[in-house]
C-alpha cells in the first residue's frame, strides 16, 4: 500500500528561486492530503503531476503566511477545474475569517463548499479516519497557535494465506470469519487453526509533520510506539541556537533529538532559513543526534514512509 | 535610458509548469514598476534577479485572483527584509478592504505604510510622474471593472551638442538656458542659433499594457500619437471567438487589431488560456491583423520598449 510523501515547498518564511514555502503532499492509498499550503502550492502540484481536483483534505499548521498564502490561489484554481464536492480543511479556528475576507473580495461565487474543521489547542485530537489511516492533530510550541499532525496506519486484519486455501479448498463463505480470526472447520470436522492458514499484516506505518516549533521533547507523550517517519523543521544551525530559541523555531541537531526521542526510523529536514547557502551542515548536525536516514528535502522530493 | 518590460507571469486563470499568472517588472531609468501580481510573482521575481526592495509602486488591473495573489506574499517578504520605506499602490479601490483583512489575520505587523491609490473608472487618469515618465492608467471592458496602464515618456529638453560646446567654448553657466531653447551670444555678441548649438532629444516612448479586456477599439482616444510596444492579452484563438466575447477576454487576432488601431511597432500577446498546447498559433492570427514585430511571451522574457 502506497505512502508517500511528496515535497512541494521546503524553504522558511522567505521563498528562494528554487524552494517554494512550506507544502507537502501525502499519498495514502491513492488517498491525497496536503499539510500546508504556501505560495506557489498550486504550481508546484502541476510541477509533479499531483491532480489537484483529487486533494479532498487540506490540513494547516498555522496562520502565517509562508504556510497559507498559496491557498486563495488553490481555492480558486479547484473552482475553474469544476470542483463541485466539498473540501475540508483542518486548520485554526481564524481561517475562517480570513477565507470569508478572501470570499467576499476576490472569488466569484465558488461551486463547492468548504468545512473547516478548528484545531484544537489541547490535546492528541482525531482529525479524519477512513478504513486504512487515522489523521491526529497535536499541538507543538511556536509564536503562534501551531499544530503538528500525524498520519498513523490502522492494523488490518490477518490475511489468508493463498496457499492454504488452495490446500484446503476454503469456501468465499469462510473466508471473512478466518480474516477475523476464526479457527475453520473443515466439511469432514477436523480444525485448522487460524493461525496455520493466516498471517499477520504488515505493521501499521506512522508519519509524524512537525513545523514550526521550538525545541519540544515532550511531543513524545503522543506517541507510544516508535515512528517510520519524521519530518521536522530545522530553520536553523546550532550557529543560530540563539536566534532559533528567541523566534520559537528549532536548529537540525534539535530535529535530530527529537528523532531520535520519537525512535524514527528516518528523519526529513525542511523549512531551511535562507541565510544558508548549503543544507549538507543540517545532515550533519542532525546525525550527530540522530544515527538512522536523515534526508535535507528539496522541492519536488518524494519519500516513502 | 533603459525602458524593458521582465515577464513574470503569463498564463491566464490557471497556472502552468511553465507559466505563472500575470505579472509584469516595468524598469524604466532603474525604476522599478511591477504591473499585477498573481500567485507566485516574488518567486519569478528572485528567478530573474529582480530586486524586491527597489519596487516602490504596483499597479493592479483588477481584482480577479489571477492577478494579486501573489500579493500577500510579497508585502510579507517585504517586510520580512525589513521595508521601511512608503509601498504606492494603484488598484481598484475594494482591495484596501482585502488587504485589511489579511493583514487582521495574517500579518503581523508591517514596518512600512502601505498607500493605496484608487483607480478611476471613467477616464485616463495620471497616477504617477516622475522627471522623464508618466504613468496613467485608463478603463477597459472586463467582467468586473479592470484598467490599462500606459508608461509615457516625457519629451525631454534638447541636448546641447559636445563639438558645439567645445567650438565655441560655452560657458556652464550658458548651457541651461541653451536647452531650454535660448540662442547663444558670444562674448562678441554673435549671435549663434539654437538649432545649430543643440540637438533634439529621442523621441519619448510608450508602452500600453492591456488585460483583461473584451475587443475594444475604443481605447485609441487614449492614445493621440503612436505607441511603441503594446502588451495586450490574447487569452483565446479564433476557433473560440464566442468564448472570448461570452468572458470578456481576447482573440490573438483582436489583440492584432488593437495594435494597429493604436499604430504600435511591436505586440506582446500574454494571458493564454491553459486550453491551448502551442503558441505560435497566437503569433501565427495576430500576424494577420498586425504587420509588425509580434511576440508570444513566456516567463522570464525581457523585451524593450
Amino acid at each position: 500500500m502506497k505512502f508517500e510523501i511528496t515535497i512541494l515547498g521546503s524553504s522558511s518564511a522567505l521563498p528562494t528561486s528554487e524552494r517554494n514555502t512550506t507544502a507537502q503532499i501525502i499519498n495514502h492509498a491513492e488517498r491525497f492530503f496536503l499539510i500546508d499550503c504556501g505560495e506557489g502550492t498550486q504550481i508546484r502540484m502541476r510541477q509533479n503531476s499531483v491532480r489537484i481536483l483529487r486533494i479532498d483534505h487540506i490540513f494547516i499548521s498555522h496562520l502565517h503566511g509562508d504556510h497559507l498564502f498559496g491557498l486563495p490561489g488553490l481555492l480558486n484554481t479547484m473552482n475553474l477545474l469544476g470542483r463541485q464536492k466539498d473540501l475540508n480543511i483542518y486548520a485554526p479556528p481564524e481561517l475562517n475569517s480570513f477565507l470569508q475576507a478572501i470570499n467576499t473580495y476576490i472569488f466569484t461565487k465558488l461551486g463547492y463548499a468548504i468545512n473547516i474543521y478548528p484545531l484544537k489547542d489541547n490535546n492528541k485530537d482525531l482529525l479524519y479516519e477512513n478504513k486504512f489511516l487515522k489523521i491526529y492533530s497535536f499541538p507543538v510550541s511556536h509564536r503562534i497557535p501551531t499544530w503538528g499532525f500525524s498520519f498513523e496506519e490502522k492494523k488490518q486484519p490477518r490475511k489468508l494465506i493463498k496457499e492454504a486455501i488452495e490446500q484446503y479448498n476454503i469456501p468465499i463463505v469462510w473466508r471473512p470469519r478466518i480474516k477475523n480470526g476464526e479457527d475453520y472447520i473443515t466439511s469432514d470436522r477436523q480444525i485448522i487453526p487460524n493461525e496455520q492458514i493466516t498471517k499477520d499484516s504488515p505493521s501499521p506505518r506512522k508519519y509524524v509533520f512537525i513545523t514550526d516549533t521550538e525545541y519540544l521533547p515532550s511531543v513524545k507523550k503522543y506517541f507510544d510506539t516508535p515512528i517510520n517517519t519524521l519530518y521536522h523543521e530545522a530553520t536553523f544551525l546550532d550557529t543560530h541556537k540563539e536566534r532559533a530559541q528567541e523566534t520559537k523555531h528549532s536548529t537540525a541537531s534539535q530535529a535530530g533529538k527529537i528523532a531520535t526521542i520519537l525512535q524514527a526510523q528516518k528523519l526529513l529536514l525542511g523549512h531551511f532559513s535562507t541565510r544558508y547557502k548549503h543544507i549538507q551542515p543540517f545532515i550533519n548536525e542532525a546525525k550527530k543526534e540522530f544515527n538512522k536516514e536523515v534526508h535535507a528535502v528539496r522541492d519536488g522530493d518524494i519519500f516513502s514512509v
